[in-house]
């Protein structure tokens, strides 16, 4: 059994980090004032267990109910609760493919049987019957919206007509929707069998906090709270997240200026020849002009000290993957691609 | 299927809290310090997903190499990565009762069929050939040492009767084994079978950090390591680790005066005639004096706004525990019990 490869941490001075999909400004200095209020004789008291004045916060940014509403020590701990509470051994777990590679992993982990559901050549769902009648029996699915590592947005028509014809759970992972313009949240208020995850790592700049959270029907949600570690999330994740969701502004500022420079680094790319999948999240994904291969970029940019993410894998290995960073990030990255071309 | 209940966090101005068993002094000043340096734009960033430093203080204080030591979000994180690594569902996990509660409800979301091997009727184990029989066929047996909620400790060549009696995994979760006289660290380097396992939450007042770890034969640790969330520890709790391993005389000075005070509301209880289980670890189990009952003197000191533990349980009622607090803690709660009995 395989465990999850997560990108490369290095620390080399001077590195330009576009590979794991960080948000490239910091985190709102609420955050910090907040935690730096925390740092005291309390660190010794357990967190409150429910994570109460969290969930409250959660849910009435986003239009639910506290009890439709779970967090977790990122939103892979979420994704994990899924398979637990709903996928059992032997049981049928279905994911799109390529997309987020921990699905298998965690399949694994359960002993689960995984049915692996092709994304057409452009990434996309096409929810015809050959593909829906392998959603029989299934007892998980995981959809991510918008694909990761594709960055597209997947047609919301095509997510309905996956879950309508699946009698077990859809997770709809959207980890990277804030830098999308649409979602699917009210699939989780609308299905009974639908719960949205997602994460404060990307948009909120608090993956070095570990927050993810989900939503959906009381009776799902239900399930994942008795599965949970009963402290799952600590003192200060906890305040983070709170402060985080106070400060709405600085959220919508900088998700805004990453899609800024987004549709910028975007136009240079095409400009120089390359094809980039049209990305509704914090990273682009991206083929350089033949003669040229992604994996030659990759070494490329990897000469002068820019670190973007390439997978030697079928159906990825001719585009790398691109993490949206400052201006000044990019304007290093553009630089050096410009001499690669 | 039910959850874990953990103890009450209530927020009640004035309350003396001893039923969760937290350390009752702040964690050491240079946590404090440290997680204070920490608090800027590196939070975006994701934490070391190998905890690499953290496992190499670990290793050495302890003695042993890094790739022996898995650390876990709090250290239910790592009894729950046990019962995933190495108990498949309708394998048989065995445990010890009374003990920790977190024990079948693990079992429980596994799928895992459950042995339960009573404790004597003073806690303790006795290895004789019957309960050694019900070892037979079982994957992963937990055994707390010292136990709880008895607080007693377990003598070493019983475990050792059990371990060898066992194909499958031990686990020796000694959560509270900073406030013994004796370890069992050593059975994690000798035996291929053995995992122990420890906290942060109790002897470094860290429980709001979320923080254990677990050390053991490398083909063992590495099995966890495949099964544990890839982020599973965030930095700052990392780090807290970190500094708290650095400040070895604080530690050491904390635990100490639990340890006095320990002795000191024992010897009044008994004085008292109070029943009191030898306890080796932050709290103390105990029975007042007939005709007065355990849930009497809990309701009493509730009264009081002194919460202790008592749990309507087989084998439990006749007991209350008491966590250890600091002296003036302890004052008021003996006040309030001498006017009790």
């Amino acid at each position: 059994m395989s465990a999850y490869v997560p990108g490369e941490q290095p620390k080399v001075p001077g590195l330009i980090k576009l590979n794991t999909n960080e948000h490239p400004y910091p985190p709102s200095p609420k955050v910090i004032e907040a935690l730096r209020a925390a740092l005291d004789g309390r660190l010794r008291l357990y967190p409150d267990p429910t994570s109460g004045v969290l969930r409250q916060k959660l849910a009435s940014r986003y239009g639910f109910e506290p009890d439709q509403i779970i967090v977790g020590n990122g939103c892979d701990d979420i994704l994990n609760l899924c398979v637990r509470a709903f996928c059992g051994e032997c049981e049928k777990l279905a994911y799109f493919w390529p997309s987020y590679s921990l699905y298998p992993v965690l399949a694994n982990i359960q002993g689960a049987t995984q049915v692996v559901l092709p994304l057409d050549d452009d990434f996309q769902i096409k929810a015809h019957p050959p593909l829906l009648h392998q959603l029989e029996g299934v007892k998980l699915v995981f959809i991510t919206q918008p694909n990761a590592p594709s960055g597209v947005w997947l047609p919301r028509v095509e997510l309905q007509r996956v879950i309508e014809e699946t009698d077990g759970v859809v997770v709809v992972d959207e980890a990277y929707v804030d830098f999308a313009a649409d979602n699917c949240l009210d699939f989780a208020r609308e299905y009974p069998n639908v719960i949205v995850a997602r994460s404060f790592s990307k948009s909120f700049a608090l993956a070095g906090m570990r927050l993810g959270w989900a939503s959906g029907p009381k009776e799902l949600i239900g399930a994942l709270l008795k599965v949970k570690d009963s402290y799952n999330v600590n003192r200060l994740t906890q305040l983070a997240g709170e402060a985080a969701l106070g400060d709405w502004s600085y959220f919508e500022e900088t998700v805004g200026q990453i899609k800024a420079t987004r549709a910028r680094v975007i136009g240079r790319l095409e400009e120089w020849g390359f094809f980039v999948y049209p990305s509704q999240t914090n990273f682009v994904f991206a083929k350089p002009p033949a003669p040229r291969t992604a994996k030659q970029w990759f070494d490329g940019l990897r000469a002068k000290n820019v670190l973007i993410r390439w997978w030697d894998a079928d159906r990825l290995r001719d585009f790398a993957r691109v993490s949206i960073g400052t201006d000044e990030e990019m304007e290093r990255l553009l630089e050096a691609t410009k001499q690669f071309v």
